[in-house]
């Protein structure tokens, strides 16, 4: 359940744990998925070289560069399995998924333990690059998740100089990054346009483009032995046609992603303003973590995810992610409507816990 | 290219290679495809219980015995990786994936060869089994790719009673049973409900709805632990939203099966008369191997790959299966039309090799 709460068994009326694009997908992008169902009565092409041409040619990279998958589960799956007999190393707290994965693959995981009170940012990672060696893996997510903070690009640039001296690889994971004001010039990929050898970067049209049923994530490094080491842990024809069609749509709606960003942007701090005012209001202590993206990590000693439910809203219950806890819940940003109804009840919620 | 040629960097007019159902599917099946989108904007159950309950009851199994997949090759590698450590035994010639899959896990392979002089038919097999171990595996295909032949009903019965004695696992690939006469009552189902432990039974609707383009598999086994084992390594939403109610509508097809079934094996027969008569009027040697389902392998010395691909129509080479080599090629049973296309262009090209 590491995407958010279980819509499928629970009764849910609203689902405000789930971190998708609350701003409805171009026209354009579903013209293509149906381009894709036409042509579901033939074997995708097994290198995908249309759609790798179209990515490469995006970010300034080599088709060569590019792998894709089915979804980004896929990708960091294998990418984690091709560091078998290597550390890898992750932020704490950081997707689920990860460990899940590294697990997996029977990899032993580093944790690097990120501070509440440094609003979860990676200023702990410098020290424990200390715990690798080369040939290691570090997995970085930017912005993190669940507390949605981007890497300072100054940091993510020196971070990458020490990495790349010592040896260790990083997979950076850019899954919501285009949902951030900044965008991916925020990310890694210029690094890999200059040379980064052993660098990787994650994307998806999951999030970005609110497609989570469809199924596409790529995956850039321009080491070409890494490629090929990732390419034969992948089954053949892990993009489905519908997928692909989607992908090659999807990268031509930048104005869609930067409008998203902007919207999500403006909606949080509206989201976050009013729960601040039901904080002060009522007198209940919720910690609101910094967030750059459409979803924001709260700390609060009633068990919010439960007291929701109960008013069929699902909320993330982050209480599982490695280095929180109990009391840690992730909130999405959702259209105004929605954001509407789960602040009414929410503000409900925290009221009828006041001692009357 | 494992399952036919490639059609994206030839110039194809017609594909005589890729061995999916010639019959279109039925309406209902497109109409699911088209919920499936509808749903792109949702996370899929990450369970799939909706659609594995459709597979256990359609097969008298229990949900918790189904495992679905991003198509069967995904499936088929998760399996090979789940008996790392283990002997991976294969018939030769069989599915160049099953290889492929073998090498990125790095397991040891083992081949069976079968003979030409049976009509590749899988006596072989119990010799076979002594060379493998308890906890190894075994994988046959039922009908076998690529010369299309079913396995008898009673070795198959036979050879599993051995391998289960054995403690050898078998997975047993019924990716186009449902394109034979004998439908998956032919396979090993059956001995599932019976109570086999070893056994593993693939399928996909990838062949039989003719959806390459969509990608779901499905794994069968009550084995609970291995069953458990085997869906670790799989990453998580490995199924998208439209393979899911593609999947789920299918089940409800056995008379377009059926109907495809038949249409098949008349449109085989057919084709392979018109085959033996260019050759007994022209005097090439064309050895026509015994085939139950919609591809046909022949042995000819001319090379028929190249001359038929001068005239636009792509057929299968079979020179880079392991226990075949240069002479053998598959060709599909497609559309009467395909088929009349094909069968023309033969002719001339087998009637042009002739010394004037």
């Amino acid at each position: 359940m590491s995407h958010g709460g279980d819509i499928y068994r629970n009764n849910v009326k609203l689902d405000m744990s789930v971190n998708i694009n609350p701003v409805r997908r171009p026209e354009a992008v579903d013209k293509a998925m149906l381009r894709g169902l036409e042509k579901a009565d033939c074997y995708p092409d097994i290198i995908y070289e249309a759609l790798r041409n179209d990515l490469a040619n995006t970010e300034g990279l080599q088709p060569e560069n590019v792998i894709v998958g089915n979804g980004a589960s896929e990708l960091i799956t294998a990418v984690i399995r091709a560091f078998r007999g290597h550390k890898v190393a992750m932020t704490a707290p950081s997707f689920t998924g990860y460990e899940a994965a590294a697990d997996c693959a029977e990899v032993e995981k580093v944790f690097i333990d990120l501070k509440p009170e440094d609003d979860f940012d990676i200023s702990a990672v410098k020290e424990g690059l200390n715990k690798l060696s080369s040939g290691d893996l570090l997995i970085l997510t930017d912005p993190n998740n669940p507390n949605g903070r981007l890497i300072e690009k100054s940091e993510l640039e020196s971070i990458l100089k020490e990495t790349e001296e010592r040896g260790i690889y990083v997979l950076l994971d850019e899954c919501f990054i285009s949902l951030t004001r900044e965008g991916v010039k925020a990310g890694g990929r210029e690094f890999l346009r200059k040379g980064q050898k052993k660098l990787m970067v994650i994307d998806a049209i999951t999030k970005s483009f609110a497609v989570p049923g469809i199924r596409l994530g790529f995956l850039f490094t321009i080491e070409m032995s890494l490629a090929k080491k990732i390419e034969a842990l992948l089954p053949e024809w892990n993009v489905s046609s519908v997928a692909e069609e989607t992908g090659r749509a999807a990268l031509k709606e930048k104005d869609y992603l930067e409008e998203s960003a902007l919207f999500i942007s403006e909606e949080r701090e509206r989201v976050i303003e009013k729960i601040e005012d039901i904080a002060c209001k009522t007198g209940v202590k919720i910690r609101i973590f910094k967030s750059d993206v459409n979803f924001v990590l709260l700390k609060c000693h009633i068990n919010l995810y439960k007291k929701m439910l109960d008013e069929g809203i699902l909320i993330r219950d982050c209480s599982e992610y490695h280095g929180l806890g109990e009391g840690y819940f992730r909130i999405a940003i959702r259209s105004k409507e929605k954001n509407d109804i789960f602040l009414k009840t929410f503000e409900s919620v925290i009221t009828e816990k006041l001692p009357t």
